[in-house]
């Protein structure tokens, strides 16, 4: 930092595609501080260190910055000052501060330096882990990638790149550059597994009006893939070679990226006079709608989910507590993982299985781990959120199960607010147009009655074979302009978190569809509907039935009926017959 | 247009306070036109004129416009271009398009000029009208203006003043200037009758950390008004002298203005090396709060506006039509105009009544006109939108009455949803820092299952003895930033619209207050929740029972004995008994 003139550098615990799941090899600020947590940044000055971590890993960050001089500064705390904040508290204008601009996005590094500006402190790209972290560094995954073959993508790798041409003409630009992960395996019908529970191949992508280059670690590309990529005339480069390549695109060249998703050093890699347009990714957005085939896909995949839960809660009912046995927490996932990975084209989890028992349910990003975890008792409650990547689709479901013991009524009260919050908005039909923030407060009405609410959003997109968590679209309170589309997929779960005592989630995915017109309709509004895909019971005994509607009763009636009928067929006579006690009208 | 080298010359149908109701005096497209309609836009080029307005005024334009040589641009017309289109299309690169900047704001402005700069076109700020339109034209009104006292405003002007200027300084600017005539009707505690329903002053304000200018005609202040002006230690000058009063503001200061508000030639007159800082203007955030005492004025004036409105339902169903009399919608109007003016305090309405008979009901901005308006019989759907000016607050109402013969079920249906929808806005509870956006759908969500939706807003903010339309709070679909807060008042008024058949819309006024907390609660978050403060019964007649719920019958019964209980003490005996009845529980 001294040699280059440096007041401060700042590594963020991210990757160069911004993944939510990162591969070894960039997990930077562990090698740098010792924190091994998700979420966290890196602060270091001339004499100091500091992290930045929330609430969810305190504790964590407490014992393992202990004796390394790295302080902990607690960013949930309303008191705490963000980076930008404590940057221009104690620097001084004209100092510089590192950064490696992979690690950024290209909005994310411009509000950095919009801030710092105003204090007369400068961003200076460099990045000293990669000159400081030569031994021991976990090199990028070479897992091989292979073609996602049309039987479940559904479109051509053609169809999609012509599409995406399309989209860029009307943009008036004639080149792309891609760094996300999932839109490039979208867009190349490619999958991989260089990361946990997302297929996604680390790559980048430049694609031209008449030119489309991966650049990614060849070893990854096996005969039978580099004849796939041949055929659809996608030329391959190796991971590094974007940065030249991008420098030595035409000066005529107008290239468009979506600044929340581009990592700044490719931006930074563009010649000086290309023409550039910052918009929302049109690759996301086309990938986002699902197509007849991949909403196909997810149906399937959802049995094989629901099977599996099925089993698995039949299991925790009826095998579980056997002779006075308590599994832990950890033990439950890795039983359900058992059921899951018995299905067909099941590739992996989509994220790690939350299992809360009793109060851990109500910590919203839980991780039971073996050594860390709660024993269970055939008593209160549990929260199981899980999910599955399948070839066929990703799956996403969250169940909050009684496992004995007298009910409280207040988590009667609770479970019933949820659900009934989860089936309005399962219901609803709305015009073409809406977003998902419109209907955000459908989910909550009955709990905001009761003066409740919860922190996270009520859904979230979800990817085909990909990211679980995907966007544009989503049902939350913020001011996302998306709107809803035919085709998209998002998650419906809103919950109730009772600190030390339990919480409840009940989550669904559902895909947006045209719903029919009616008679009384008095406008061309096309409305639209949701279609829901996930097919598991919900436990009716935390049912306060006082509170549920003849139409949320006919609603669950129906919906318990359609898992019936689609998953008794995959299962055993027993296994049936469990399910028909669980399915029952109420 | 020749001699400034113009090739168009664009004249908006509004004024340079970007009001709502215009004086005549700024009537400009009228006088160009002779089209007399409340929205349109004239475009002159040297050789053709045009007149865009949208479809209410397609009929009136074709006849006004006969013989002028000025055509109907329909731009309600999916194929219309806009302005910005028709220029591009039509002029070349080089050419320059004339405006005053007076009739434009800031940010409207700069969009024109955006687009048209795309195509080469330049914009040039002159105004012919001025010099044209000098023969007849009306002057600016010069109603005088009075102090509104604080027994009605409920804050001095020094409070207010104090706490504009901290928001300035959070701001770090030290001078605003405002040309939105609520805002400085609400700053200064003044208000005059320059321009229909809206009780303001044509007036513009500069605000320095020492100084405060109001500019307005000096005619309008009469010697009251001077020594109230000058006891708050507020300058007064010549309307038009804000010109050279910005030109001379210091090179130092920095200057806020809301470019949504400020017109263009104010900008334009501040010295270009002056800071300017383009936010939100916190004068209109600060006046959407209501205070304790504007709230206790606005329940004054909703109980005189309910004795009139109770008055008027009554001789409707009792005198209107007796031995066979057909009184028309024009009738309505009169009538209701005279039971509102006897009320105490009462000013003007705040808006142009809208009674609409049967088909009439579904032209969602009808009015009724002396010698052009449909003839009222004892049967049928009649929807009635009216308000009025009180000194103690502005009202605004809109109830849905069945005049006479069989209901048919669409009706009933029709005017339940809406019904429903009404009571689940007014019921919700929501947690602070909820906009308005995400409340809308709970007063659509019953009619969307049936396939209906419309397409005004749900609900507009309203202002205390001042707009009836405010900002910058509402409920509506659009991505509106602002969270509802304490003190704001919205219209709460889902429609439902049969063209040709009839309108249906229930309207009140609402309150944001605290919600109280409750045992359930599982967070810190504060609730709030709204305060009805229309007092007018419901017909219930018009309801199909089985589609309410027992807590929507509870809400409906409790608001029905509440309007009985403050409205009937200040009936006749015979009214209060028909009140009674008219607000029997169902």
């Amino acid at each position: 930092m001294q040699q280059h003139g440096l007041s401060a550098y700042i590594v963020p615990g991210t990757d160069p595609h911004a993944s939510e799941y990162m591969a070894d090899h960039w997990k930077e600020i562990t090698w740098l501080s010792g924190f091994k947590g998700e979420t966290g940044t890196v602060l270091a000055t001339l004499t100091e260190a500091f992290l930045w971590t929330d609430s969810r890993y305190y504790l964590q960050a407490d014992k393992e910055l202990a004796g390394t001089g790295v302080s902990l500064m607690r960013e949930s705390d309303i008191d705490t000052p963000t980076i930008p904040e404590w940057l221009t508290a104690n620097l001084q204008s004209g100092d510089k501060v590192g950064v490696n601009p992979e690690m950024f996005t290209v909005s994310g590094y411009k509000a950095l330096a919009d801030q710092l500006s105003e204090s007369g402190i400068s961003l200076k790209s460099i990045d000293f882990i990669r000159m400081l972290w030569t031994e021991n560094r976990p090199p990028i995954p070479q897992v091989p990638l292979y073609e996602y073959k049309a039987e479940f993508a559904g479109e051509t790798t053609q169809s999609k790149l012509t599409r995406v041409r399309e989209e860029l003409q009307k943009k008036k630009a004639d080149t792309m550059v891609i760094s996300a992960l999932d839109e490039i395996a979208w867009l190349l019908n490619i999958r991989g597994l260089d990361v946990d529970f997302n297929p996604v191949v680390i790559s980048y992508l430049l694609l031209e009006q008449d030119n489309c280059t991966l650049f990614v670690d060849k070893t990854k590309v096996t005969a039978e893939a580099a004849e796939y990529l041949r055929k659809e005339n996608i030329t391959i480069k190796e991971y590094e070679d974007i940065f030249p390549a991008l420098n030595a695109l035409p000066v005529s060249a107008t290239v468009l990226f979506d600044g929340n998703r581009l990592n700044r050093a490719l931006y930074e890699a563009l010649p000086e006079q290309c023409r550039k347009i910052d918009v929302q990714s049109p690759v996301m957005v086309l990938k986002s709608i699902k197509n007849e085939v991949e909403l196909e896909g997810e149906r399937i995949a959802m049995r094989q989910d629901a099977v599996a839960l099925t089993r698995f809660f039949r299991w925790l009912e009826e095998e579980a507590f056997k002779g006075g046995n308590t599994p832990t927490e950890y033990d439950l996932m890795e039983k359900l993982h058992e059921y899951r990975a018995m299905g067909r084209n099941f590739v992996t989890e989509s994220f790690g299985t939350i299992a809360g028992y009793k109060g851990n349910g109500a910590i919203v990003h839980y991780e039971a781990t073996k050594d860390d975890c709660a024993v269970v008792h055939p008593e209160g409650m549990l929260l199981l959120d899980s999910g599955g990547q399948y070839l066929d689709g990703t799956t996403d479901i969250t169940r909050t199960v009684w496992l004995g013991g007298e009910i409280p009524s207040q988590a009667k009260l609770d479970f019933t607010y949820v659900l009934k919050g989860h089936i309005a908005l399962a219901s609803i039909h709305f015009p073409q147009g809406t977003r998902g923030n419109q209907l955000d407060a459908l989910a909550k009405q009955y709990m905001w009655q009761a003066g409740i609410t919860f922190g996270h959003g009520t859904g979230h997109g979800v990817g085909h074979f990909l990211g679980c968590h995907e966007g544009p679209q989503n049902v939350r309170t913020d001011n996302n302009p998306t709107p809803l589309r035919v085709g998209n997929i998002c998650s419906d779960e809103p919950g109730i978190y009772r600190t030390g005592e339990w919480g409840v989630r009940i989550e669904n995915l559902v895909a947006v569809k045209e719903a029919e017109q009616t008679e009384m309709r008095t406008t061309g509004d096309k409305f639209l509907c949701w279609e829901t895909l996930t097919l598991c019971y919900y436990d009716t005994s935390l049912i306060e039935m006082s509170l549920l509607t003849e139409q949320e009763k006919t609603w669950l009636n129906n919906y318990h009926e359609r898992v019936y009928n689609e998953i008794s067929p995959m299962l055993t006579k027993d296994e049936a017959a469990w399910l028909r006690n669980k399915c029952k009208a109420i």
